[in-house]
């Protein structure tokens, strides 16, 4: 029954009676009933409790009526048992405390075994799964191996990632190392996922568009492709990046049935350079959900007449949900896309 | 004889020895010799006293041998006069005092006139001038009206744009009247620029990266049209924006001479887009530099490959030079592009 929902099908480009809708980040600050469980739990507590985990996953679901869910979990979860000393600060974000700068630092990553390392995460897909009883598909995710070396490199968030182009740039050979490492990570990471019961998959690579097409060929691609290429199962696979307008065609080359696009770029444009042998995601400024209800409806408009109803769109935000987003924006924007996109 | 530097004839697309090369923020921390002066002057103070910010302006023109100089000054000095209490706070970025939230607020900002309200930036201008006495063109420079209103509205550097996006989709009556404002005085203070000797002007929409192509033709294009349709003299214009590999035909509408194009785009696939009926400057990652001299020197062969020895080509980075960058690589950079690019 789930393998025939609108969101499974149009990640296929199959036909469906209306466009399917997901958000980045439905399970967040924005809503009430998430903040309610995070003033119990540190953000880290949340992702490894899978009781908790399950019911901030589900809530969206309830309230906003979307095509599908996306366990509750974060993108850096599987670099803690890879030996990196990870703390989520108060309104600073990821802070990684041994941050991975020298071959030696490379050398000690731990390629882990989801099973053993992460078993919190995969009790959390079962419960989902088993709760959504497929009423919507479940979506695990992973971050890519880019964006997660320039995480562990910086030792958080970066503007201009020095560093990592500095590994890159410098000593390519232990850059290659660490990307291999991490390509297995996550590939062992979805597969785990897929496995325990996900019924789709996303990969992040949120911070790639620091880097120029040619850099994306040469470091990145390979590993993002090595990842795509080891999925198994059925699952279809979402490949997502931002500020990668100009990547979009690369990114197809490493893979993914389904290429996510941000709001820098005209949704219709671009499909039609990845191609339309892949569906796509997208691509909502998440900043518009800050605007009347009519700007709103009609931004969401305009992106589903660039879509022009062929079959393989998914709309979602271009990133995730802000925490300070009104939450009846969201449930109006879900509610918008159905009642629009209508065949 | 200024008026035959390789510089202006790149930027008239008119054949060169060379290609011509200057660098965003080559008057910087990065050099000792900044630093030195940096040291007994408050950043705003060095803007303010034109004899430094002459000196500021000629340092990297000894030192580096690029082919234009650019004034010393910084995008945020007009705002000042306008009402903005300013500070640059240490280790922060600009931090504004009052910002712009308000029909009311957007009422009491004053429209300047250069030569009362910044008669120091125009002084400074003027030394310059003749301090090169013909060695090289100086560019003058202003901040674009959506980057100069994102600044005045956040109060600040800001990563979502959110009360910016606010204004324009919730009071776009407010916006409209801001951005006619903002223009007004860009353009009044390039004029102003250009009489007091500037041979060239680039306009920073640094920030506009954050917009759809949509927003950008409703909400930005009209205003940096103005400023560019404005300007007296027959001094070549620079458009320059980052984040903005799908907004360049836009941009091209909007005006400039020359368009600026950042590092996320190949420099052949931006210019055909663009046109070649326009000149275009770049495109080098800032963070390149950082790199080893090796791996400088191949990358600029790489843009240099990719401009393809047409006429109009100025090389630059596609943002301004990072504090932290190793000088010995800025001087080794200017070297390999006038080397690389002997016709």
């Amino acid at each position: 029954m789930s393998e025939e929902s609108t969101f499974l099908r149009a990640c296929r480009r199959q036909p469906t009676d209306y466009t399917p809708v997901w958000l980045m980040r439905q399970a967040g600050r924005y809503m009430k009933e998430y903040r309610a469980i995070r003033q119990k739990y540190s953000f880290l507590a949340m992702c490894k409790t899978p009781d908790v985990a399950a019911e901030v996953t589900l809530q969206p679901v309830e309230k906003l009526g979307v095509d599908a869910a996306i366990i509750f979990s974060d993108i850096l979860v599987p670099l803690e048992p890879m030996g990196i000393d990870l703390e989520y600060a108060q309104g600073e974000g990821p802070v990684i405390h041994n941050p991975v700068r020298t071959a030696a630092d490379i050398d000690k990553l731990r390629v882990i075994t989801p099973e053993e390392d992460v078993p919190f995460v995969l009790a959390a897909v079962r419960k989902v799964r088993q709760a959504l009883d497929g009423k919507v598909p479940l979506i695990g995710f992973a971050g890519a191996p880019f964006t997660l070396a320039s995480y562990m490199i910086e030792g958080g968030h970066s503007r201009n990632f020095i560093r990592t182009k500095q590994l890159m740039y410098r000593h390519p050979g232990d850059w290659h190392r660490l990307m291999e490492k991490l390509a297995d990570v996550t590939l062992r990471y979805l597969n785990a996922q897929i496995e325990a019961g996900a019924q789709a998959v996303q990969m992040f690579d949120s911070w790639v568009g620091c880097l120029n097409p040619d850099d994306y060929a040469a470091f990145v691609l390979p590993y993002s492709r090595r990842v795509f290429q080891g999925l198994q199962g059925s699952a279809p696979a979402i490949h997502f990046g931002t500020i990668s307008s100009t990547l979009l065609e690369h990114m197809r080359e490493a893979g993914g049935d389904v290429i996510g696009v941000d709001w820098r770029i005209d949704l219709g444009t671009a499909w039609q350079r990845i191609g339309y042998d892949r569906a796509v995601q997208g691509n909502l400024d998440p900043v518009a959900l800050f605007s009347p209800l009519a700007s709103v409806r009609k931004l969401a408009r305009k992106i589903l007449e660039s879509a022009g109803n062929r079959p393989g769109h998914i709309f979602n935000l271009g990133h995730g949900i802000l925490p300070e987003t009104p939450a009846e924006n969201v449930i109006a924007l879900v509610d918008t896309v159905h009642e629009l996109s209508q065949r």
